[in-house]
């Protein structure tokens, strides 16, 4: 039955907006107010491995869910969610996009909250905005991966040397003052020295961030010579920056 | 520290759309694939009060969240917001609008559950999409939540009918073939005369959805003469297509 | 007969953006290196009313054959056109407003050259940019129409004494020093008692810029006591900032 | 001097939108009401000679104004230009692209009109719409102008069929009764039999369109073995939908 005389107010004012064909979509949301939120539950610092694994697990659902992301990768309260090139998710309508990503992620947050903190009830709902980008090609769409893993190298050494100088009884204010303009390589040093930390023996989930991504994984049935591969979600701690990984998983961004 | 080699990924590729100013923003989100999600869940039908309470219910925490929210309508398993014409909101970026709506609104959905389906544990996440749309004017917007009230009133009229028939008795096809071509009245005279029903005396939350506003509230403190007003937040399920909700309410949509 | 094969370079890539209805849309061009075209052309400094007369019958014309187009308002070498607020032109498509107004314009200019410069030679093509602004209300679009109108005055002001400056004998260099950190009330007196000159008696068209609307006109047919009004697109140096123009012509903002 | 009452139309409403970096930007302008502009200058029917070398003309004055442009393709009374893929003109704001493209393109042909047409006045402005697009690879920037070239064939054969029947003496409805239904094949036939015409032997820029590029051509200068090449705009009527054009001008999109 017919709403006719109101109708206009969708046919003149809602538009929808299509994301460009032959391009890489990336959904990246990231928690909202989470300085406020890891407090208030007491996340451990620099880093929560409960806390990590469990935005883990919310992007293992993801890939789950839709199968058009092909690789995600996320470090502290972020993640990014790669749509292959030729998806046709929603006509690749950029609102449908950006809301059931960030809508489907948030949920199985909250759902498996229980899973990783046992002990700790939600204080305060857990939220996440959104945005869509598009790369056109697999070197933008590498470079976009690498973009945000060289950002977690860099927050998470400058957080790292932060939350050692205040744990040796440095106020927060000091600790800054410490770091600020020190290079890279300072900051290795003085974890070395004043707390014989050596940053490359810290765990490759803080320094390298999480990627998953589908694994072709060989089923060797019962001694059966003919061999399979089924494809197996996986999270790890992979360098995406070098051509490694790449060279190795040609298959991630090589379909299209 | 400087990430410069990779940056140009966001500088060249990231775009933030920002909403026109003097224009009421709706943002309306949409449960998805909620067909299967209320059979899963064994939801009444035609409407089931527990789902819709809970609609309201993560209405009513998005306006207490979300002051720039002036009011909201909700019906079946969706829910539009308005933000008032001035508003501020994350300086009006379209991606922050849908996504952080659509993430709270999520994630309070999932954390009052409980509250309205005490025996029934989520059997899988219930997830939403999102969209905005600006209107530049009263008129606009008043009418697009008339369009939302008849499109509630047309599709409540149909499933109660149809649900009588399918609980009567009759197949899904059958009941669906009955109600082709009918009019209005013809439901309505199909309800009162097959199901003895006046579908008047239907709960008006079935028949008018869900309208959830800041009402102004008289304080009478303690026999003090000077009364004051203070702002309740409250479901309601008025008629909004006519005047008479927004004379007794003119502050709603008059402030901008 | 199909084109099959290739058709998907529009389909998939080709999007039409379409303005929002109830907006009034303003089209705005502007010279695109005219400072070279004015030097290359001889015009005279600085302002030169042949040039301005000729941007005038350009807005003129555009008026002339886009009806929707209620008011112009030009100054140096840019010029805004504003469509009515319900004007259906090409379906309100964003590139179809944009490019037809700046190619027109852009034509009549080439056409109508030698009537305003009789003497003088296209040295090289005069061309144009052009965009596109939405305004929700009568409010902003006459804010709109003050903004350039007060950047006419502004730029005006500066450019009168700037080039009396220039005239009696100082370098631009040193001009541009003269005139810095002056305010507007500095300038009126340095004109007046440096160079005599009361900017209030300058050329209005210099001063307020130029209007281009359609006038009411009575037409009182040889003595026939009935009169009847016609449209005359008119030329006006009015001032829009004030309400006085306004309440004159209520009718050509007030009839959508 | 500040402006600061009325900026706000500007920061608040007018928004400029980027086209995404690496992906190839075409501007197509297409002639507005030219089928009645042709026939008020007496085009010559189906392909006038001095209309469409008009027409290159335009375009070739566009690569030596806007050295961005690597290749245009023109058919009838369309032009596409395509900016190469990391082309910054005007930080690729896209109505920039759109305005300049158009309105430079416009003003050329008024000027460049008595070269073509020299006996014959302007009897109204000609103008152009333009539009732009976004091809992110190489793949779908020669699709697209494919997609064009066969537009072109197969517009002209039919036009060519069609015009044919009419001067032997068809009414016009006769004729597009006659060519209703009919294949490629069919309408070659015809004009073979029927008017002793061999569609492949009609001037290649009716049937293959007119593509626009700098060529690589060498020069010896007096007897010197050293040879040196330099860049000459040039037309050409190629076909562009096969590789052979593309392999012997890699340059052209191969530079990026």
């Amino acid at each position: 039955m017919a709403n006719s005389k109101y109708e206009y107010v969708k046919r003149e004012f809602e538009f929808h907006r299509h994301l460009p064909a032959s391009n890489w979509i990336v959904v990246r949301i990231d928690g909202c107010h989470f300085h406020r939120f890891s407090e208030l539950h007491a996340f451990e610092k620099p880093n929560d491995d409960r806390a990590l694994r469990l935005m883990n697990a919310c992007a293992t659902s993801m890939l789950e869910k839709f199968p058009d992301i092909v690789i995600a990768y996320g470090v502290s309260d972020e993640y990014s969610f790669v749509f292959r090139e030729k998806t046709e998710f929603y006509k690749r309508r950029e609102s449908k996009n950006i809301s059931l990503c960030v809508s489907y992620f948030t949920i199985v947050y909250g759902m498996k909250w229980k899973d990783f903190f046992p002990n700790n009830d939600l204080k305060e709902p857990p939220y996440f905005d959104g945005r869509v980008v598009c790369y056109p090609n697999i070197n933008t769409i590498r470079d976009y991966l690498a973009w945000r893993q060289v950002d977690c190298h860099i927050n998470n050494q400058y957080n790292t040397c932060f939350w050692a100088l205040v744990k040796s009884g440095k106020t927060e204010k000091e600790a800054h003052q410490a770091l600020k303009g020190t290079s890279s390589k300072d900051k290795n040093k003085l974890l070395l020295q004043q707390f014989q930390v050596n940053y490359n023996d810290e765990p490759a989930m803080f320094r390298k961030g999480s990627t998953v991504y589908r694994d072709k994984v060989k089923t060797d049935d019962c001694g059966n010579p003919i061999k399979r591969t089924r494809e197996a979600i996986t999270v790890s701690n992979f360098d995406l920056i070098g051509p490694e990984f790449w060279e190795n998983h040609q298959y991630i961004l090589g379909e299209g």
